[in-house]
């Protein structure tokens, strides 16, 4: 029978400001990518979400970020190696605060936005993160875009690595996601992503935006949890799995 | 024989910001209280300043302070116990990232500025706090002024704690610090701050401001670690302390 | 017959998190108070506000808050009069700059949250906040809650200034708000919110929540511009002050 | 007679954080680049800074930089142009502010660090920085670096510009800045730095790095205002320039 994970990034409210149907997507995910302060979340919102996760029996992992709150993670900065390891321990503790607070253990790490898509094409990020997770905890598992760099670099680091995919995302034909600055990086059609989603899991493989079969790992598959349509996309996905005798289950269960 | 711990405030400097002698200081201090990135100090800090205590054997603390940068922390802000709470766990948790990598345990925890100042007077933000560490790992050691509520409300949160003195602060006849925005807040000679040291160590007293002696307990003294002067100071108190049969170490050895 | 303008709080979204329902608002209102980026907005934030409002006709004012955005500036902090001084002349100039860049002239200052609360007690925060008026402008008409020390600060320092008066809050006999910590604080009924608005215009009093009618001036009142009952509101008092011969205009027209 | 300007980046502290010999320096500048708070500076330091240049008779321009005060505005960030123009209308806007309540004119804009290495090479950043100051306020001068692309936005959108050298920094053969990352970027030697200008000046070329001679222009120069060295710099250059017979002056005088 088929495993897969289902994450999905949580956590991401800061403040008087709410991001995200928390409470209601944990009802369907597997894992939990909490955000750490740096490009969303903040301490109360890391306590809760934790507290949450945790009283769903869902796995939690640190989502650390770019030090941009104000991009939401999401713009290239020209960090160093250094910084992206310094950035990484100091995320990966601050919510290890409120884990050991709950009593309950990290499961993972999975980089956030731009810090993903850089680690995702650059060797060296990617070592410093992955270094990064293996000194703070040598029992995390690094979530990184299948096939990618990251995950290179955890295998390097002596990790346990989860290749990563995407439901509603395109991909190019050398395995990476189409940029969502081209009009075709969304898949809309939710029949669609969910088959694209059930080959990725059954056939290692997903057929790309230039029409040729990109062959891929999916460990662990990653839905959004915001959005009016996101609930109900989670629900169907599960579904679907279900009737496809694919498992999801968390990798720490 | 007398005991005490001698302390400092570390990693203070941010970026391009650089504040304090650190490497120098900790020459001289059995313990290091190390900023968290709130008030003060930033991830790149942090490590560096993990592994400068680590190299030299000084016991290394948290520092959690207000999310005040441009106020490095020190102006009152009007916070819940649960934000208390929240921001004392996820700054633990920050710098608990870094002695893991440098594979160190933590030995204390002690609020910065305004925090330290506001708990020394509210059981609640007290409890508050004390309840974040105990929480985080209950055999960290809380710092709080000698005889506050912070201090009272680590035993009863199950702590152990430590009554702190200052070297060259004077004190109220109830056993505070003399407000900064006092003229007569702070002791300027030398030898007059070594004196009130050592009898605070070996009597459990000091002299008032308004004349009377006031009992208080000194389990560790806190010295400064940014100044022309610093590092005479603390070359000083070390050995006026040795002099006086005061054996200087920290708490976990 | 009576006059009097009707003032909200927009610009208030940051970065990829939005609050308020902004461009339905403004055609409800007459000035607009805009966030600057301390407590709440940021510099695209501030941009497209200030082009929505100047589109509709609506007079602008700044919305300077404290620094604290991870509590929406509604957090008391103890900053010094020098500090609110400055940080008003710089939020005022910051938003200027999008005013200039729209070809729009500034109407007036109102400071937000924990800043308004704090003058509104404080004749040495509240002459520093009306200093800062003046020396960036002193054509600006500063808005200061009806009868507090923030509205006398502004007279004395020569501007022109005008009393805020809140539909939906309750007084307390001595003019000032109930505090939000109160149950009793907020008026749930839309009916006795009203009322209560027409009656300060009309007869320049409030009934407390003591039983006392207290005098104060009514110039210009605030309404919400979030929550899904936020627009519903603003229709029903627009039409009940019309209703009453109530003219609702801004002061720059 | 030869004509330059000798410009300094100035206000750079932050809160406790001290950076810059900024009263000294202003004896030596003809226009100082303020910082504006976003990669350094704070509203006080922005006060104060433009009071000492105000009394000093040093003309006035807003240095505004990236987000980023972690990495003090010099780590490349990939920003749109809508997001250039909003920051550098909002820093602008904010240091004008205490210009305004100095009674004091703006006299220039001068991207800081990254902002300005980008621009220098991306014409639709230039244009959108160029028409952020031009919106602002039309009679700004524009400082980019001698020959960028930078200048040649600012004289597209109808802004007086000034071409920028570097005293201190080599040049390469296509006319831009040897890197800081590579070891020969500095010019260590006092009398070869003061040379190079000197022939920027009055010849309007710099010796490259591969030896040939470029062509630049030479409005303004750049000196820096921190380390032990600058103050001594800044006196041997306005020296050097005095007995070549060139003038240091302003643009606005």
């Amino acid at each position: 029978m088929n495993l897969v994970d289902l994450n999905c990034d949580l956590g991401e409210s800061f403040g008087a400001y709410k991001i995200g149907l928390d409470e209601d997507i944990l009802e369907f995910v597997t894992s939990a990518n909490i955000a750490c302060g740096f490009h969303a979340g903040d301490p109360g919102v890391m306590r809760k979400t934790v507290e949450m996760a945790a009283e769903k029996g869902v796995q939690i992992g640190a989502h650390p970020g770019l030090p941009d709150l104000a991009g939401f993670g999401r713009r290239n900065m020209a960090i160093t190696p250094d910084e992206a390891y310094d950035l990484v321990v100091y995320q990966i503790g601050a919510l290890s605060g409120f884990l050991k607070a709950e009593g309950v253990k990290m499961q993972h790490v999975k980089p956030h936005g731009a810090l993903y898509n850089m680690a995702a094409k650059s060797r060296e990020l990617s070592d410093a993160i992955a270094h990064a997770v293996y000194k703070t905890d040598p029992d995390l598992i690094l979530f990184g875009l299948a096939g990618s760099e990251l995950v290179l670099a955890g295998e390097r680091a002596g990790l346990k690595t989860a290749h990563e995919v995407f439901a509603d995302r395109t991909y190019q034909e050398d395995g990476t996601l189409t940029s969502r600055l081209q009009d075709d990086a969304l898949i809309q059609d939710d029949d669609e992503a969910v088959a694209q989603v059930i080959r990725m899991v059954k056939e290692g493989k997903v057929r790309s935006l230039q029409g040729t079969d990109v062959g891929l790992k999916a460990d662990t598959i990653c839905i959004h949890g915001d959005g009016a349509h996101a609930l109900q996309f989670a629900q169907k996905i599960r579904r679907e799995l279900k009737f496809s005798d694919i498992n999801v289950q968390a990798f720490s269960t």
